[in-house]
């Protein structure tokens, strides 16, 4: 398949050009998932002070943006690397984390969605549900349910706010408003550590950072992610430490022909 | 022992019911908590916004409040979280980290104890002993020593504060000021690794979330903690990295039985 | 030779006074950095509230500052901390993340070594290339290329702000502007671990605690770091997890004999 061929090819891209990838993200997973954008074979960087990020994101290859654990003086510093991000023309993801929750978190990533142009949107069913004005069941931000199918929701989404949007779950479903993909790679054991859903939006970024088609980054960002949970829970059993740690091993280790020979994806128009 | 089968249905419970347990805690264990929160079998939730914790509160079944990196707008925070959880019955869970080694950190515990109706408090020995008003040594928030050995300062502190108090150590102490309750589970490996203290707290949580009587909370996340941590070292032999891993797989793999025949309570009323 | 002589005293000196060493550090190492104080022998205290540096710093044995997710208010704490470390002799260690990488991280280091009396510091060639004038290729703050050879650079800063500099890197050079060092410990392994070199950081505020001679601490800290990273990177080979895991381990279990048959530390005046 072009499209499993194409992400192969970013892995090697990725690993050659090591892409700096910029995070503005929660206090809970700056540690891991800069251990992921190591693994991966980018180059992470943490900073959120409105005094530096322009300078520091016209350096990137990608910006990710994650309200996991935001007050508002975060939210206006990832407004603002994400308007200089955008006049750079680096791409910016999205993790909309808890919109549905609260009000801050809702009006947060409703407000971020209007400042700035993103162009992968990475959330949970309810999440983007909330967003897109479909009624959905959302509790905290680790417990969700929606009133419609993940594949109608992100379509939705992407017809709505004009960019790609990825709905992880059981099966990732990625759409454009155009083109749909559903990964079904991935495993159980990713919803046994906290951050793996903030570790994939890094993964994500990392392959937007060399691929300029966002629905490709975003499936080969997930399909990536996936092929390592699964590699992962294979070593490690029913062991979550133990699979978070392998976890890094397996993204470290993980070669395109890894991709080629695992990947799950089904396409439809 | 009824108190040991009572601990075995909590856990059971916590496992069936998935509580959300909101933390408002320091920076350095805001994974390491979070990730324990998911391993016993509940939800975590980060989030300390003043904008936002009264929403985020009324979702939970338990808040965990730790001042270990506090800073007085986070005191705020967690103060307003406190009244709101009061507000829907919700328990409360403090570590009043390093009170008596600044002054911040005693004025801020007793400012929650004053502002907030807590249902535990967990602490060192010297912690606790300090907000009793007895004599203490506290050095930085690791190292401690008290003037009074920690049954008496328990006794004390929870007839003053009106709370069930858990200080912990080499041997656990809880009191209700009625009951006491001495757990001798745990293993010296966990004062190897930063933040297993902070681990317990939200243990607890997990725990008062199913459990309406705060001393067989405060008892069963302590006593549960404490085997966790016998079984993970006998795995990981001297090695603290090792043991941190495998604490996550042991605490997600713990069954109502392991409570059942490992359980080591002395109980005195 | 007496230097590694003195640096295995050093960390029997570590175990048995057990220091506290206080950090002001990023967010997304704060807890690796906590368990590597620790797993040294160690203490570890995390505090930046203005409202009790002061007292806080008073009971440590170093203080560690570190600039890699800073915002100007952070700043303040780290400048008002150091000011009364340097008011009760307590050896301050400054790691300058990310300067020449943005104004608002150069102008920060420059005035953190201005305002107070640096013993230590530890950054990569780019870092104290930037600060010592000498021109500098820097992105971001993983990766970073430099005109000059490092011991120049090193030799130069240490007499412009008179103090002792590391430079890390496949060889860690340290000067006082009279002694330079050459420590070829380490392993490859050590960078794929994000906060390896924060670790560092910590590790050598622990020798600096017990250790009157800032030379010999940086040293002794930099040569104790890498030859844990040789040792752990031969028990976990190519995966960076494992090697993250282990590193803790091995820190945990070093002993002063390792470092006499270990260490390779070539010393020119």
């Amino acid at each position: 398949m072009d499209l499993i061929k194409a992400i192969a090819d970013d892995l090697s891209a990725i690993r050659e050009k090591r892409p700096l990838v910029h995070s503005i993200t929660n206090f809970v997973v700056m540690n891991e998932t800069a251990n992921a954008t190591l693994c991966i074979g980018a180059l992470p960087i943490m900073s959120h002070a409105v005094e530096e990020v322009e300078e520091m994101v016209k350096l990137a290859g990608a910006l990710v943006l994650n309200i996991g654990t935001l007050t508002p003086d975060w939210v206006d510093a990832m407004s603002l690397a994400g308007k200089h991000a955008n006049e750079h023309n680096i791409p910016v993801v999205l993790d909309p984390v808890g919109a549905g929750a609260t009000t801050l978190r809702t009006n947060s990533s409703k407000r971020l969605l209007s400042e700035v142009q993103v162009s992968i949107v990475r959330g949970n069913a309810g999440e983007v549900a909330t967003l897109a004005g479909i009624a959905a069941d959302v509790r905290g931000v680790e417990h969700i349910d929606a009133a419609e199918p993940p594949e109608k929701i992100a379509r939705e989404f992407a017809r709505i706010y004009g960019c790609t949007v990825a709905i992880t779950g059981q099966v990732d479903v990625i759409s454009d408003g155009i083109r749909t993909a559903l990964i079904t790679n991935g495993h159980a054991m990713l919803s046994t550590v906290v951050g793996t859903g903030c570790m994939s939006n890094v993964i994500v970024g990392a392959f937007a950072a060399v691929e300029s088609d966002p629905f490709i980054a975003a499936t080969g960002g997930l399909t990536t992610f996936g092929i390592a949970g699964q590699i992962a829970a294979h070593e490690a059993g029913n062991r979550p430490g133990t699979f978070h740690t392998v976890l890094y091993d397996t993204l470290y280790g993980l070669s395109p022909q890894d991709i080629q020979s695992l990947a799950r994806i089904d396409l439809t128009e």
